[in-house]
Order: C-alpha cells, then sequence, then structure tokens
C-alpha cells in the first residue's frame, strides 16, 4: 500500500480540518495513512512515506514556524527524499492573504528535497487553500489533493 | 501633482474595473492620474510617472503575454526608474488559481527596475485581487492601493 | 519511447546551450527529444509530449514576453496536459538576477496545467540556473534535468 | 537619526557577515544602526525602528525556523509596522540553491506589515544574496542594501 503522511499545524482547526479532508481523498485511492501535527511529527517519519503532504496556516505570508523548524531539521534525510512524491496546502484569513504564497513556501521545501509535485488544472493549481473555515470547494480541493498525490505516489513507486 | 500612470490588460473587464478604482483612490489623494491599457501604453511614459501601478488577469500563474512584453520593452529605461512607486493588482477565475503569483510577478518586475513598493497590514497584503468581478472588498482594496501609492510618492519624490 | 518537448526563447545563445544540454540528457536517457525554439513551436505539439521543458532567459524577474505569449495560447489544451511531467531553466545576467524567480514562473504554468514537476536535492533544486554563459556546473544541472524529466516521464506515462 | 534595525540568523557566520556589511552601509549614510541575532532580538524593538533589516540563510528555500517563528510573533505589533522601510538578504549553498526565494520569503512577511521595500536596478534585485562566503559583490550589494534603507526611511519618516 502507499504509504502518505499528512503533516499540518493548525491553532484554530482550519487547517486541521484541510488534512483530514485531504487524508479521505488519500484514503479512498487507497493510501495507507498516517494523519499527524507537526508538534507529534519526528522528521525519520518521513523516510518511510511515499508521500508527504504539509499544510499550514498562512502566517506573514508563509508557513508557521513550527512547521518551518519541522522543515530544517529535515536536513537529516536530505537527499534521500529524492523522487517521493509531495503536496502542500493552506488556510488563511482573507483573499490575498498570503494563502498562494504558503502553499509555495511548502512546495519549495518539497522541491528542495528533490520531491515530485503535481499541480491540477482545475482549482487551486498549487495546492488547496481555505479562507477560513473549509467550504465546500476546500473539502473538493482537498480530497482530490489526497487523491492525486496518493495516485502518483503509487505509480513512482511501484 | 503627483503623476501617477495605471497599466493594465483586461480581456473580460474585470482588471480594467479594478484599474477604475485604484485611479479613483489615486484621484481623492491628489494624484494627477493616466490610465491606460497595456496595448495603447508607450514604455516612455514611464519615465514622466512618479508611480506606476500595474493590473492583469491571471494567465497560468502570472501576467498576461502583452504585460510581460511591455516589460521586456522597458529595458529601455533600465535605471532610470529608480526610487518610483509601484504597486500591483490581480484578477483571477477563482481563490488559489494564480492571484498572488500574478501580483507577485508584476512587483517583481518592479523590484527589478528598483522601485518602491509598499505592502498593506489589512487585506490583500501585496496587492488587491479579485475573484470574478470585483467585488466591494475589492473596490476598497484597489481605492486603499491608489491612495497608499500617490500618498507614498508624494512624500519620496517631494 | 518517451517523446520530450524542449521549448526555448533564446537571444544571446546562453539558453539556447542550456537547451542542448537539456537535450543531451535526455537522449541519453531513452527520450525522444524535440528541441525547438518557442517561436517555432506550436502549442499543438504539446499535446503529444510525455514532458515539456521551458527554458528563458530573466526578462525583470521572470521569463520572456514570447514565452508568456505561448503560455497564454496554451489555454487552447487546458485540462489536456494534466499527468504530463514538467522541467524548467533560465538564464540570467548576474546572482540575485531574477533566476530562481523565472523558473518558478515557468514551473507555476506547468502546474496549473496540472503537469508534474520534480526538485533536485543536490544543485539547482527548481530547475538550472546559468549566470551568463553556461559553465560546467550548468552544463551537469542542464543534462541532470534532462535525465530526470524523461526517467519519471517514462515511469508516469508507461 | 533613522533608527535602522538589523536581525539576522547566521549559523556559519556567512550571513553574519552580511549583516555587518549592510550595517556599514546604513551607519555611513546617517543611520542609528541596531545589529542583532534574532535569538537576542524581542518583537518589541520592531516598533522603535524606522527601517527593519532582515537576513538569513537558506533552508528549504526559504528563512530559517527561528526567523519565521520571530515573524509569527510580530504579530503582536500587527498593523502598527506600516509605513515602515524594510529590507532582506540571504546566504545560501549554491547559485539556483534558493537563495532568491529566501529573500522573498523575509519581503513578503514586510509587506504583509505594510511596509515599504525598494528594489535594485543593479545587481541583487530584490536583496543581496551570498554564495558562501560573502566575497567583494555581495560586500557591496549589502552595503548598498544599508544606504537604500536608510536613506529612504529618513525620507519616509522625516
Amino acid at each position: 500500500m502507499t504509504k502518505v503522511l499528512i503533516v499540518y499545524f493548525s491553532r484554530t482547526g482550519n487547517t486541521e480540518q484541510m488534512a483530514q479532508y485531504v487524508a479521505e481523498g488519500a484514503k479512498e485511492t487507497g493510501g495507507d495513512v498516517t494523519l499527524k501535527k507537526v508538534a507529534d511529527t519526528s522528521v525519520d517519519e518521513l523516510k518511510a512515506a511515499d508521500a508527504v503532504v504539509l499544510g499550514s496556516p498562512t502566517y506573514y505570508g508563509h508557513s508557521s514556524g513550527e512547521m518551518r523548524r519541522f522543515l530544517d531539521k529535515s536536513i537529516k534525510y536530505h537527499g534521500q527524499l529524492e523522487g517521493k512524491v509531495g503536496g502542500a496546502f493552506a488556510s488563511a484569513a482573507n483573499i490575498g492573504g498570503g494563502n498562494e504564497t504558503t502553499v509555495l513556501d511548502l512546495l519549495h521545501a518539497l522541491l528542495v528535497h528533490g520531491m515530485i509535485v503535481a499541480g491540477t488544472a482545475e482549482g487551486d493549481h498549487y495546492g488547496p487553500v481555505s479562507i477560513g473555515a473549509p467550504d465546500e470547494r476546500v473539502k473538493a480541493q482537498c480530497r482530490a489533493l489526497g487523491e492525486r498525490v496518493t495516485a502518483l505516489a503509487a505509480k513512482v513507486s511501484g
């Protein structure tokens, strides 16, 4: 089974809700899903995953300090994550409030690890963004991300 | 009077409407405003302006080819636009659809020219983004951009 | 055979040289390579490709107007390029001169099309960048991009 | 006197050296400079500054977790930093290694605070980047940033 690790930081619960939707999409696509807060996640868990999806609220245009610190520590496995599949999502307080730059902040980190990321032609192209609490649109985008990442990881790691 | 040049590309009229709101804000702050479609604008007009504001729809995550070609041609005045004030806005079909990366595409070009750009702590931090036709939120953000840019240019060029 | 389409804009020849190195890497990995200037390329050619690699000099922080116009026209096949593999490279006049934002400009467009992009843990993480004429480092990075893209496209489209 | 606060994170000393060059440029332009490691800086110090310059090494395409955490905490003064002048610089291990995305990571945060940032037409357009230890080019770019930021802050806050 394709191992999908979803790591998120959430303060208000919005990003956590998004993470759960991503997990649903991943499970329905046959993923063996681990869903964890970044505070409870060790970078050691990155190695076993076929796909890694990161989510964060938007803090000053980027992911939270906790998430960045986790990424800093992931240097322990630099070079060993190449070829894994990655994805990212973000919540924000308002439109134009840094949601895309937060998704890209996370995608950049995955690319620096040599990981593979896929956009989508419909909807939130770089990765799902929620303005405030996730609505039906966000739910669909998050589930689609979970499906996309899992299907791609199955193909790439198979 | 502070000369504010607003240059935009618009196909559906959404970005044009945003440009008009930016112009309103600039005028009310005492700006001498020139509002033009990019197709009707010569890069020669950049030199006389104290502030330059650019607007575009989101095409594949960035401003339109017409806007980029205009920026390519602006190399004619490379180095001569340093210290002018700049700003940018973008329309997009959907949330997460590349609106922020389009605003930043335009801001990057202004920064490469050595221009000065100001964010805002409230609302659309990098510059106004509209999802579809501009609503009241977008109107307020665009007017605020016009005010911000004009007031800053008056201070900087004064 | 994996069909790899490499499309570039080049004025001084630096980006063209990079494109040729990418082509070498792709061919050695078994790719059926088409190498074309953007002016000679129809967006119709995107459909047949398994992988699309784009290259441009850095003009005001992003790819050239010609390249952006090509991407604008690629909307003809919006949604039909999903799942193809993409990559990007850029040349620039100097370090800190917008080379990374140009690579990302191109990657964003590929992600908006729903394409798949892979970073690298070693070297130019988002895609190869050359400062002036390509040196040995750039040559190696470009060849590695050609190899990476071709191998991934073979896996994904196979 | 124009108060310039330079805050940096440095592990190897490269970013610290850059910070010192920025400080030199700021001092020679009449700035009252405070140069501090981020670990020794309270967000309370942001309020008194006329200009804030941030520097960080490149960790996975962005500034370090320590710097991001400092920015997270700066929310205490959200809205109160509007109109101040900002700037950013970054060091990285290699060309194409995320140096520009790190500078932009920091600039985004300053823009979200409603601060004012200026690019430069010559050299490192968004902000100085060093590949490894700072050389003469980097020294000149850093000093120019210090000068630019101080002169602009004097004008804007005067």
